[in-house]
C-alpha cells in the first residue's frame, strides 16, 4: 500500500508495538512512534518496531496516527493530534472502552478524522517486548459510530485491518461497552480476584502452587494483565462493569447456597446447561 | 513392567481411560475396564482403550485397579473390589478429594491394599474419547496419608507414576482438600458461574459472543467441564470450597466499591500485587 510513507503510533506497549510491527509489514511506511514512558519509547527503538521518534514535524507528515495510550489518555490524546494532521490523514485508536471516547470527541472539529476502534486482540504480557506482527491475525475488530467519520478514511482504515486477515464489524460505542464489559472486563476482574484469594490463603498454606494444575492457569491466567491498562479501563466502564460483576456475585451466592444445601440434582443442572457455552465458543 | 499381567479400570472417561492408556504402554499388561455407563465402556471397547470387560473372574487374577469413577462413589466402589482382589494387588483412585475417601475406608479390613492418589491432570473435556495416553507427562501427583498402604505396594504405585514422568508428592488428605478447594475447586466455580453470567445476559444482547476474544475463552474454558465429575467434588469437599468461595465473592465485592468509588490508586495496587502470580506460576 504504497499511499502510506509514514505512520505513528502513540503509546508503543502490546497493542501499539504489534500494529506498528503489522503496519510495517503491509505498507512498507516508515514507523515514528512516542511513549509516555521513556524506557518504553527506547527500548521500541532497540527492537527496531519503531524507526524513529515522532516530533510535531513528523506529525504533519503523517497519513495515519495509531493511539494505543490507556483508555483514559485515548480521547485527550487523539483531541490534540487531529488538530495537527493533514485533511486526508486520519487516527484510530485501539481502546476497549468506546463510550466515553466517542463522547468526549462528539463536537471536535476534525471528529470526522477520528476512527473509534476495538480490535479484539491481546495477551496477558505488555509493553514493547510483548508486541508481535501477528497478534491481530484472524481476530475480531470492532469499529463504533462509523457514521461518525469521513467515509473515505472508514475505508482506508477497512482495508488495512482487511489486509491484517481481522474481521471487522460495526457497532454503536454504547452498545459496545456492554458487551464488552461481559464477554472481556468480567473475565479480568473474575482472573483478578481468583489469584487475589489464593495468594491471600498462600500466606497461611505455604506451597499451595504445588497443587496447581493447568486449569488454575487458564482461569487465573488474565490477572497476570498491566494495571496500567487496565485500572482505566475498569473505571471508564464502571456502569456496565458494576452491573456484569452484580449478577456474577449474585450467581456465585446461589451456586454456594446450592453446595451448602447438597442440593445436587439443582447443581448439576446449572453445570449442564452452562456447558451450553462449549457450542457457543466453537 | 513384567509383573503386570492385567489391570483393571473402573470408570473409563478422560482420567481412567487415558491411565488404561498409559498402563498399556509401561506395562504390557492386559487391560479390563468396567464402567456404569454402558455407552462409555462399549466406546472404550471400540477405541481399543480397554482390551476386554471386566468381571469377578478376572478381577480375582488382576494385579490393579484403578478408580476412576465420581468422586462420591470411590470409596463404596474401592470398598467392594478391596474385598476381592489377590494378596499382593492394590487399587489406588485418582479422585479430586481425598478426605472423604479415606475417612470411609479408614477400618476397611484390606484399607493398607489402597492407596488414595490425585493425579493433578485433566482436560475440560470428558469420556472415552476424551482420553490419551500422555495426559499425566509431567504433571504432579499427590499420594495422601501414605502410612495406611503397604510399603510395598506403595513402591509399586510410585514406580508406575515415576514410568508415567509424573511429580509425586505427599500429603495429609485433610490438607489436600483444603489447597485444592482453592487451586482447582475455586477455579472451576469462578469459571462456571463466568460462563453463567454472560449467557444470562447474552438472552437479551444477541450476539454478545462475537466479540468474545482469548481472554474470556480462557477463563471460561474449565466451565465445558463434566457436572457427571464436577457436582460430587463440589458437594464432597464442601467445607473447604464454601471457605474460599467466601473469600472470592468478598474480594470481588471490595473490587466492585473501589471501581464504583473511582478509587484508582487501591485499584492500581491491588492488581500489581495480583500480578505476582506471574512470579509465582512460572
Amino acid at each position: 500500500m504504497k499511499q502510506y510513507n509514514n505512520i505513528t503510533i502513540i503509546g508503543i506497549g502490546l497493542l501499539g508495538g504489534s500494529m506498528a510491527l503489522a503496519l510495517r509489514k503491509i505498507t512498507g511506511a516508515k514507523i515514528f512512534g512516542l511513549d509516555f514512558n521513556a524506557k518504553h519509547q527506547e527500548r521500541a527503538m532497540e527492537l527496531g518496531i519503531i524507526d524513529a521518534v515522532a516530533n510535531d514535524e513528523t506529525i504533519k507528515e503523517t497519513d495515519l496516527i495509531v493511539v494505543a495510550v490507556p483508555v483514559n489518555k485515548i480521547a485527550e490524546v487523539s483531541a490534540q493530534f487531529l488538530l495537527q494532521i493533514k485533511n486526508d490523514a486520519f487516527i484510530f485508536d485501539v481502546g476497549s472502552i468506546k463510550g466515553s471516547i466517542c463522547k468526549t470527541l462528539k463536537n471536535h472539529p476534525k471528529r470526522e478524522q477520528f476512527i473509534a476502534v476495538h480490535p479484539i486482540a491481546g495477551t496477558e504480557f505488555s509493553g514493547p517486548d510483548a508486541a508481535f506482527d501477528t497478534l491481530f491475525d484472524g481476530k475480531k475488530n470492532m469499529i463504533c459510530d462509523a457514521e461518525l467519520s469521513r467515509k473515505d478514511l472508514l475505508e482506508k482504515a477497512i482495508e488495512l485491518f482487511n489486509a491484517m486477515n481481522m474481521k471487522t464489524d460495526f457497532m454503536k460505542s454504547k452498545d459496545h461497552d456492554k458487551h464488552i464489559a461481559y464477554v472481556s472486563h468480567l473475565s479480568h476482574i473474575s482472573s483478578f480476584m481468583l489469584g487475589k484469594t489464593v495468594m491471600e490463603i498462600e500466606k497461611d498454606e505455604k506451597n499451595i502452587f504445588n497443587m496447581a494444575g493447568s486449569g488454575f492457569a487458564s482461569t487465573v491466567r488474565l490477572a497476570k494483565s498491566s494495571p496500567d491498562t487496565w485500572a482505566p479501563i475498569f473505571i471508564e466502564n464502571k456502569q456496565f462493569i458494576l452491573k456484569s460483576l452484580d449478577e456474577y456475585i449474585k450467581n456465585l451466592k446461589e451456586f454456594a447456597d446450592l453446595i451448602a444445601n447438597d442440593n445436587f440434582d439443582e447443581l448439576y443442572k446449572t453445570m449442564k446447561k452452562t456447558n451450553h457455552i462449549q457450542e457457543i465458543l466453537k
